[in-house]
């Protein structure tokens, strides 16, 4: 254990050197407001197993025939914190309900966090390969610390997950675009009606083998602009994962349904109509530029989610250096003029979920803006491709972005 | 159950005659985006009753010492919706834990509605009383819309409410300033990862015994008025009883509590910074006008809570004649501008928790603007004995507020 404990933590010392939790805290203090206490557990090495007698895997999950979010594995990972006596002993046990007295506040008060991550397997290797698991541990530490739910060691919190998924490796699906996704969860059990800080939680995880997002693939999406209903706004909690965030969408996605869109393309306000992310992506468009062409997404203004792929889309292309890259404040307006004046190259979205999903049509006061190019100068095929390259180990892993989970 | 099923129809509907469904409907189609589907059920004629075995309330709580949301009754009201299949049976039955599985939506999605109101035993004639639990039931209905959770029939929803609450009267503490504080609740149940509108849900009703809302009973509160988090925003669902309207008021509270303050004083947002509601209560100020005082609060913008106690208050002020009521926007500017000048009268907090709080200071940019007056101009202690005549059946119920629970 303390072998691989330490390859982990070289491993993600790697970005906190270039980025250190420090710098973040004092940019989240600023931009967010939040700040992530320091906090130890769970500890990993007292970590309890308990293996489920279920049946494995069947055959036809190998064969990558499986679908989103509702085929899960055989085991949770769960650990309780408390306000006070901070975490109990994590363990690994069959996969089970959840008792929860009827006043729990996660029930009534929506404290809950979570995340979404891939264990992706490696398609000429078959080794097991995490993500930038660290950036979503991270993220959650973030999203918890603004909610006032559990803090915890994040190495540790790592190390845990990945000794989880060592358990349920046979699960991770073989062949490209299939993945293990894994749902870190944090919510608040206290049963009590009053509103403030929870002091018990429960955190676990499980996970479900997945294939793409979007039913049929990610042929492309059309998304709905609405000016009737927004997702977030400064001084919100738009930056967090968390159930809040999405509660609010499940209506207005079915408005964009009625309109032949597959999901929401949230705006700012109704007066800047700032573009800042998609239903469960963030949003990229490129645009012709009078020397290059810019890549757009909105900016980290405390109202978007920090997302993984978004920022792993933003290294990539910065890496090429053929592409302007901006995270820049940008109105639908200007989308739809520059889509009707041939400006736009194209437009889509990224997220765990569905990694690159080209976005084929917005609909925005009440016309569809077609986004139809056919052009050399797209980049979300290549970009697509370079992603699963990293994902399913196929190429060297030079941003260092893979944690490798040592299956033995 | 036929005639009091009638009896409570021919209560409600006095006020259905005067704000109808329908022009609800028209309303918050065009406030707050939100249409109420007719649905049938749960269906009260079909209520199955399993009555607890444990020992009923203790002679302590007769005695209205009781402690805030953390004593409960020993039974629950329950009932599945499904989106197809409507309506299960509904059933009163022991208290007990609900299990759910880990990928359920609630705990992911903030998929969860709830609602607050109280039967109040009569002083002088024992009989128990809810306080326009229509309104509740109708706030839940829209908010559940909102969110895209379980339609049902209020007036059947209703009358499963006061079936309840004839199970648990005894539960009904005896005493002025007391009350059995009822919590419907629906959360969604389906175990599914992907963001969409829920199959199943979990409608409940859990009662607790309590007395004051704040610690020290109501002798007054400071608010915080924060520029650095805000609460909601147009197109948001400031309008609707869920989590996500409470999740992110944690960390501000404690804020607050760090500068003398028991609640969050709720701004627009940065630039107009309009006062909107508090941590729990909607907000009201007194001022002195040139010929009468000005009694203000927040208009219903779909920001804000339609807080029952708030349009109680709102009736009862407009009968008395010698009073203007606005509901028109305001700045914390000019409250606290007005309270420097000696123009604030007083200033309070409603709920159904807290029913009437008066503000003792408001803690703005820096500063903390005290509110001391203690002329004879103040309405709340007449606001709050009228609310509690009623409450206890001491008057008149001369708005038909109250609805009956007939106990036998």
């Amino acid at each position: 254990m303390t072998r691989q404990f330490q390859l982990v933590r070289s491993l993600i010392r790697q970005e906190w050197s270039r980025c250190s939790i420090s710098r973040w805290n004092r940019k989240f203090a600023t931009l967010e407001q939040t700040v992530v206490e320091p906090s130890t557990g769970p500890d990993p090495s007292k970590l309890e197993t308990k293996i489920s007698n279920l049946p494995g895997p069947s055959e036809k999950m190998k064969n990558g025939e499986v679908r989103w979010g509702t085929t899960f594995t055989n085991h949770m990972f769960e650990a309780e914190w408390h306000l006070e006596e901070g975490w109990s002993t994590p363990r690994i046990v069959p996969r089970h309900t959840i008792e929860l007295d009827p006043a729990a506040s996660v029930l009534h008060y929506g404290l809950e966090v979570f995340e979404g991550l891939k264990a992706h397997r490696g398609t000429k290797d078959g080794k097991i390969r995490l993500f930038r698991p660290d950036k979503n541990i991270r993220r959650m530490a973030i999203s918890c610390a603004r909610l006032g739910l559990a803090t915890f060691d994040q190495q540790m919190m790592l190390e845990c997950l990945r000794r989880y998924v060592m358990i349920e490796k046979d699960w991770v699906p073989h062949g490209r675009g299939t993945a293990l996704y894994l749902r870190p969860t944090c919510i608040a059990v206290d049963p009590k009606l009053g509103v403030a800080r929870s002091k018990r939680n429960l955190f676990y995880i499980i996970a479900s083998p997945v294939g793409h997002y979007f039913q049929g693939g990610s042929g492309g999406v059309n998304l709905l602009a609405t000016t009737k209903y927004f997702r977030s706004f400064p001084g919100g909690i738009g930056f967090c994962k968390t159930g809040a965030n999405y509660a609010l969408g499940i209506i207005p996605s079915e408005e964009a349904s009625r309109l032949g869109c597959q999901q929401v393309l949230w705006l700012s306000d109704a007066k800047n109509r700032y573009v800042t992310e998609a239903g469960v992506m963030n949003f990229f468009v490129l645009f012709k530029g009078a020397k290059r062409p810019e890549l757009v997404t909105a900016p980290l203004d405390g109202t978007i989610l920090d997302g993984v792929v978004r920022s792993s889309i933003l290294e990539l292309v910065r890496s090429w250096g053929t592409i302007d890259v901006s995270e820049r404040k940008y109105s639908i307006d200007e989308v739809v003029q520059r889509i009707s004046q041939g400006e736009v190259i194209e437009a889509f979205g990224s997220g765990t979920a569905s990694i690159i999903t080209p976005v084929t049509g917005i609909h925005y006061q009440d016309k569809m803006y077609s986004i139809v190019s056919d052009t050399e100068e797209k980049i979300s095929p290549k970009l697509l491709k370079s992603m699963q390259d990293i994902f399913y180990g196929e190429v060297e892993d030079t941003f260092s972005w893979n944690v490798e989970v040592d299956t033995e």
